[in-house]
């Protein structure tokens, strides 16, 4: 632990079955103006929209709805959101649904008394927050992209081609998060095993990078080691509670900034990933693992002994030459990626050759890895995700 | 992760070299008049106290002193604090040291608006607080309690031979700790050694708890495997400013509530060791290592499991037949414990037999561990500590 920084996370979690009761201990700390906000309407059917509707009425709340966030939420569906915000006045801006409703109720919170152009703000220039913030709590539904304890908004903007994530402060953190692992149960098996990628990705672009020798990358093994051990058992039964449990917590302590503490990180496969999220529609989490195996081969050579400690320390990989280990250990990963039904080809996702030139722009370089790519590099990457048959 | 609850954790942490500015963010945020608490003087010594005091100056700030708290505050000290921090009218309470010092402000800044009497209140009957707390900020010079990011406080009534700890909520919890891993390089080995292992107990008495499967468990081994690793390059030079951060970063995930999330857990060991602190004026990881493997090799036949999984995962003992094993870890572990010098036997710690009833009479019994002991186990186990023979 070599680098300096500061911590702080104060978002307060209420997890487990009949978590949603935290919310009668945290409703009466905010106004009765409250803007729920959710998605394509799923909490409609699995009757989790009751639930909450049931405890904001209790709590003599005011409820202005602002439904349809989708699943890549774009910059023109915040700026609806902000309008609903204003109109309402609202006090608090609650998010039940998965990551995309909880990235868009942030975005939201910080352009309701913003003056400019937000896009343009917080997405391409990534100024920090100077005006006031809207309080956001979020009710989780979909597990994967960590946002219920951390300061992440990712957004899409259509015209420009452009999928970017801001990383905001910690005023920006949702003041609560609600996580009862039985409200994931009803989602599809594919989205489930999405969000488990998404999370195993998250975990891994803050370990593989930097060389000294740091704490968080042994909480990261950790981490690592609960997931797939879980993984495996929620991909035989969606509705092992345990299992459920543990990937739910994982995802949160993958990506709320803990693991990240004293080292350099590297965001090259969600660079990657998001270049393709920005062409097609597909789900998050599976533009992750089709590009994932073509990008870890290609940087394992400038960063071979850290792969190898990746094969021993979480693949069990016996010790041996380096670069035999560290290949092992990738092949072991892919193996049980290809076991859980990740996508591993572009193809699956709707991308064609077509979009490459496209996908290759839509790349933002960043350095932290073991290789700061070269655009011909990330059309290779690109090409061979492409090329990957499924097994 | 099967159990319910709640997770909180507000303090902010500057962490580094030269974190101490962080004082530049913090201290505007208090009134002028702050209480600085402080232990015995050594960081008048190493340069501490003037770095600390010039920061107050700088920021306008009136500074009341309450130096010499002792390693085990007791009560009538904290009952001083409190008619300081009364007499100071205190809007801060600024502590600069080790885990005595931080449990001690945090004992008095529950008290100064509280009219019970405050040893029966908060340490006999285990209330919760219900004033007005006076903020609490932490400057750190050791390692190991955990004090800097939890509600613990653990004091001491020498005319009831109990020395007890209480776990306050998230109101008490510092607003903010300074972790500079330089400040604690002027500690005496003996301290730093015996704050290692203050650290790896606090990890294995959540650990040694439970047969579910829960994701704290692997978060605790990865703990587990960076304290080990580290503390053996500190033993050999203590100036490795690589692995003294991650001691005192693991020292503050080892007992800031996570990795008790979702699980139960044994606080036996520390039950036994305060019992010999109320008896003797021993350095307190010291008392803990001291009863350590008498009290595990006690316990191992009614959680075989768990310590099979301990000696795989921590101390790469092969698999084999549980107890085999279990045993083979807990070998390793002690192998390593004396190699760090701790002590091994409570007549290093100036126990005598002649205080056996006596520590028997202070140890409080808690469930949770595999085992729920019975006095008798108690004694023996005690007795067990002072046959041990220095390797």
């Amino acid at each position: 632990m070599i680098g300096n920084f500061t911590y702080c996370n104060p978002t307060k979690l209420y997890f487990g079955k009949g978590a949603l009761a935290g919310l009668d201990e945290e409703l009466p700390k905010y106004g009765k103006n409250v803007l729920l906000v959710y998605g394509g309407g799923s909490i409609k059917r699995n009757g989790v929209y009751e639930k909450v509707l049931a405890r904001l009425k209790a709590n003599g709340k005011t409820v202005f709805e602002d439904g349809g966030v989708m699943p890549n939420p774009t910059i023109d569906k915040v700026k609806e959101g902000v309008a609903r915000a204003k109109a309402a006045n609202a006090d608090l801006i609650l998010a039940v649904g998965g990551g995309s409703v909880c990235d868009y109720a942030k975005a939201v919170s910080v352009s309701v008394h913003c003056d400019e152009d937000i896009w343009e703000k917080y997405f391409i220039r990534f100024d920090d927050v100077s005006c006031e913030v809207v309080p956001v709590g979020c009710v989780l539904t979909m597990v994967g992209t960590g946002s219920e304890m951390n300061g992440g908004s990712v957004i899409t903007n259509p015209a420009q081609k452009l999928k970017i994530g801001h990383v905001f402060g910690e005023n920006v953190f949702p003041k609560f998060s609600v996580l009862d692992p039985e409200f994931t149960f009803t989602l599809p098996k594919y989205q489930m095993v999405s969000g488990i990628y998404d999370i195993m990705s998250h975990i891994l672009e803050q370990y593989f990078s930097g060389t000294d020798d740091n704490t968080s990358d042994y909480i990261a093994e950790g981490l690592l080691r609960s997931l797939i051990h879980s993984a495996d058992i929620a991909v035989e039964n969606p509705l092992d509670y345990e299992a459920r449990s543990n990937i739910m917590w994982t995802a949160t302590w993958a990506l709320n900034t803990l693991i990240a503490k004293g080292k350099t990180t590297d965001w090259m496969v969600h660079m990657l990933g998001q270049a393709v999220g920005a062409h097609t529609n597909a789900t998050h989490g599976m533009t992750l693992s089709a590009v994932s195996m073509p990008y870890y081969r290609h940087i394992l050579p400038y960063g071979v002994e850290k792969f190898a400690r990746y094969a021993q320390n979480v693949w069990g990989v016996p010790a041996g030459d380096p670069e035999t280990t560290a290949r092992a250990g990738l092949a072991r990963m892919e193996a049980w990626m290809r076991k859980l039904g990740l996508a591993m080809d572009l193809t699956e996702l709707g991308a064609t050759r077509e979009m490459l030139d496209g996908m290759v722009q839509s790349t933002l370089i960043m350095d932290g890895g073991y290789k700061i790519l070269e655009k011909a590099e990330i059309r290779a990457i690109f090409e061979e995700s492409f090329g990957e048959a499924r097994a």
